[in-house]
C-alpha cells in the first residue's frame, strides 16, 4: 500500500470546507485526526454519507462548464460504493435512468459505485453517457446513426451485441472490471430510457423525418473526484437544454448533420451562405426540440431561461461570499450566443486544480 | 525631456522583427544604431513610412479579436504624422472614409495622425467609430437613436451641435487638441457617410421601419502602438460582418433593441421564451442587413464565409511558422455560433504585452 494513494492536503482541504460550510458537523478536527490516520494505515480513506453527498454536490457547484449549477443543492445522491461487479452496476445504472427520468420531470442525480483504491482501481463505464445512440458508416456512404456512437458501437458489436439498422438505436451499456478486462454488455431495457419523437409546432412534414431523442443526459465517462478520493464510476444527469440537441446533437457536421435536410424542406435558398439558411434551418430545429419535449411532459430548458437562472445563481453565490468560476466559451450557447444574457459579461477565472470536480477520466 | 519616454526595449524588438520579416530591408544593425541614439537625444524616434505601414499591418495581424485578419497585407496606411490641427484632422477623417468608402467595394484603411511626442500629446478623436449615431432619452421613456452614443451626442450638444429628432442621425466628429482644450465638431459631410437602408428580401414590411446602418465601421478611439511609439489618432476600418449590425446594434437591449418589434411584425409567439421568438426575428434581422448591403452594392461578409476565411488566415500563419492568437469569445459570431468551423476549436493563447497592437487608449 503506497501510503501516498490519497493526498492527505486534498483530505483535509475537502474536510475543512465540509466542516466551514455545515457549521451543524462541528469542527473539523477529529474528523481530520481520523481521516489522516486512516490514510496512513490503509492509503486512503471512507467518506461518511453526508460527505460524499456534499462532496458530489460541491463537484456540480464547481463545475465550470456548466450553466445549470443554481440547482446544485438538489443534486440526489445515491451511495453505491459498495457495488463494483458489473452486473450491479449495469442494474442500478438503469435504476439510476428511472429515478431521473421520473415520468418526464427529471431528477439531477448521480450514482456514486466503488473508488479508485490502492492496488484496486474502481471498475468502468465505457460509454459517454448512460444512453446514446449507435452510428456506423452507410453503405453509399455517409453515417446511420451517431458518428459519435460509432467507436462505442464497434467495440459492443465485438462482443457480440446486435445493432439494429436504424438511425436512433440505443446503445448497450458496457462496464469494464478490469484494465484489459473482457467488458460486459447489457441492453438498456427500453422502460429506463424515455424517448421523445420530434415534431414542429408549425410543420406537419416534420415528424416525418422520424426524429427523436432521449429525455435523460446521463455522463458516465467522468472521474468524481472528491478530497482525494476518486470514484472514475459515478453516473451524473441534469435534465437538457434544448440547444444541445438542436445546435449540437442534431446539426453539428460530425453528428447527426440535418441542416441540409432541414432547410430543403422548409423550402430555403441554399445557393449562398448569405441567405442565413443555416440559422433559420437551426432556429425551427431548435423549435421543433423545445415544442417535442414540452408535449411529451419532458423537463426541459430553452437557452434564454437557463441563462437567466445562471445568472441568478452567480448573484447567489455572491451574496454568500463565493465566487463562480466559468467558461465563457461553454457557458454561452451555441443559438443566438449574443441574445442571451451570459454573453455580455465575463466570469470568475477558472481553477484547473479545484476541488471537488468531474474530471475527464484518465485511461487505465 | 525624460530620456525613457520611448521605450528603448520596445524601439529594438520592433525594429529587429520588421528586419527579420522584410529581409530586402537588410540586417537592422545601422538602423538601431541610429534609432536608440535619437532616443537618447530626443526621448523617441520617428519610423520610416516603411516601419509605419509594416507596424500598423502588423498591429491588425496581431488584434486577438478580429475575425477578419486574412487580409491583413492589403492594409492602406495613410501617413498623415505631420498633421495635428482639429481642422486637418477633421478633413482627413472625411477623406478617409470616402477612400475606404470606394463606392461601395470598401478597402480595409488605417489613417495614422502625429503621435504622442515628449511633453506634446497628440491630439485625439472622441468618437468611438468616425462614423455613428446620436442617441438620447426619448421624452415618453425609452430611447430615440442609439444609446451608444449618447455621451458624445450630450457633448456635442453642449459644444453647439444641433442634433436632430430622427433615429438615424450621424454624429458630428470630435476632435481634441489637447487636455482639457474645448473640442472642436464638424458634421460629416453627406458624400463620406455612406448609408443603406434595410429591406428584407421577402417581408416588404420591413422597409416600414426605415432603418438604414452605415457602410464603413472606422473605430477611432484606439491607440495604435508600434516599436514603443504611441498614436493615439489612427481611425481604421474594415468592412462589416452582418452580425456587427443585425446581432449587435439593432438588436442589443441596450442599443437599438428592435427584436420585439421585429418579432411582432413576424406574427411569432412572444408568449414564451420557448417559441424561439428571439432567435427567429433575430436571424430575418440579420437577412435584412446582408440582403440590403448586396443590394446597395456594398461589402459586407456573412459569418459562415468571415470564420471560414479566418481559419485559412491561422493555416497560412501557420505555414509561415507563426501563431495566430485569438480571443474565443470575440472570434465567435453572436449568431449561430456552434454552426461557424471557428467555434468548434481552440486558438493560440492571447498576450496582452504583444506589440505591434491596437490598445484601448488611456485617458488623457
Ligand atoms: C439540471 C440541469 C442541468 C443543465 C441544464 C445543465 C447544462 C449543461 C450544459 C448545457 C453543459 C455543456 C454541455 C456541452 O456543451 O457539451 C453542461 C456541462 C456540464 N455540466 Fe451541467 N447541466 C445540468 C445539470 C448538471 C449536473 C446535475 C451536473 C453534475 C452533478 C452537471 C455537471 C456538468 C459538468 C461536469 C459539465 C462539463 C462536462 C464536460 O466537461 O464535458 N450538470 N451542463
Ligand atoms: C476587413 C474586414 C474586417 C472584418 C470583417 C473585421 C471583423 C471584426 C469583428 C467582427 C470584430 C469584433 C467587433 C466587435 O464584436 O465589437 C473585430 C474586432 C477588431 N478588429 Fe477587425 N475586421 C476587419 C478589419 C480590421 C482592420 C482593417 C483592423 C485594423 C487595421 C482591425 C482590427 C480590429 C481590432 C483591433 C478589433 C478589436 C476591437 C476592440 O477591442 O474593441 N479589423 N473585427
Amino acid at each position: 500500500t503506497p501510503p501516498t494513494f490519497t493526498d492527505p492536503h486534498q483530505a483535509t482541504a475537502f474536510l475543512r470546507q465540509f466542516h466551514q460550510e455545515r457549521p451543524g458537523a462541528g469542527g473539523p478536527g477529529p474528523r481530520l485526526r481520523q481521516v489522516l490516520d486512516e490514510i496512513d494505515r490503509t492509503g486512503t480513506y471512507e467518506h461518511t454519507p453526508e460527505e460524499l453527498a456534499f462532496g458530489a454536490r460541491l463537484a456540480w457547484r464547481n463545475a465550470a462548464r456548466c450553466i445549470g449549477r443554481l440547482y446544485w443543492r438538489s443534486l440526489v445522491v445515491r451511495d453505491l460504493r459498495h457495488l463494483s461487479a458489473a452486473d450491479d452496476i449495469a442494474e442500478q445504472c438503469f435504476e439510476h435512468l428511472r429515478l431521473a427520468t421520473n415520468d418526464g420531470r427529471i431528477r439531477p442525480v448521480v450514482s456514486v459505485f466503488a473508488p479508485d483504491r490502492p492496488g484496486r482501481p474502481a471498475p468502468r463505464i465505457l460509454n459517454q453517457q448512460l444512453v446514446r445512440y449507435a452510428g456506423h458508416p452507410a453503405p453509399g456512404g455517409g453515417w446511420t446513426g451517431d458518428p459519435a456512437g460509432a467507436q462505442l458501437a464497434a467495440r459492443a458489436r465485438d462482443l457480440g451485441w446486435k445493432c439494429g439498422e436504424e438511425p436512433f438505436e440505443v446503445l448497450p451499456l458496457l462496464v469494464q472490471e478490469r484494465a484489459g478486462a473482457r467488458p460486459e454488455w447489457y441492453e438498456v431495457p427500453d422502460d429506463a430510457a424515455l424517448e421523445v419523437r420530434l415534431t414542429h409546432p408549425d410543420h406537419g412534414w416534420f415528424a416525418e423525418l422520424d426524429l427523436r431523442w432521449y429525455a435523460v443526459p446521463a455522463i458516465s465517462d467522468m472521474t468524481l473526484e472528491i478530497g482525494g478520493v476518486r470514484y472514475p464510476t459515478a453516473p451524473f444527469n441534469g435534465w437538457y437544454m434544448g440547444t444541445e440537441i438542436g445546435a449540437r446533437n442534431l446539426a453539428d457536421a460530425d453528428r447527426y448533420n440535418l441542416l441540409a435536410e432541414v432547410a430543403g424542406r422548409l423550402g430555403l435558398d441554399t445557393s449562398s451562405e448569405r441567405t442565413l439558411w443555416r440559422d433559420r434551418a437551426l432556429v425551427e430545429l431548435n423549435v421543433a426540440v423545445l415544442h417535442s419535449f414540452q408535449e411529451a411532459g419532458v423537463t426541459m430548458a430553452d437557452h434564454h431561461t437557463e441563462s437567466e437562472r445562471f445568472l441568478k445563481h452567480i448573484a447567489q453565490e455572491k451574496r454568500l461570499g463565493r465566487p463562480t468560476p466559468a467558461d465563457w466559451s461553454w457557458i454561452v450557447p451555441p443559438v443566438s450566443g449574443g441574445l442571451t444574457p451570459v454573453y455580455h459579461r465575463y466570469y470568475d477565472p477558472v481553477d484547473p486544480a479545484l476541488r471537488p470536480a468531474f474530471l475527464a477520466r484518465e485511461p487505465w
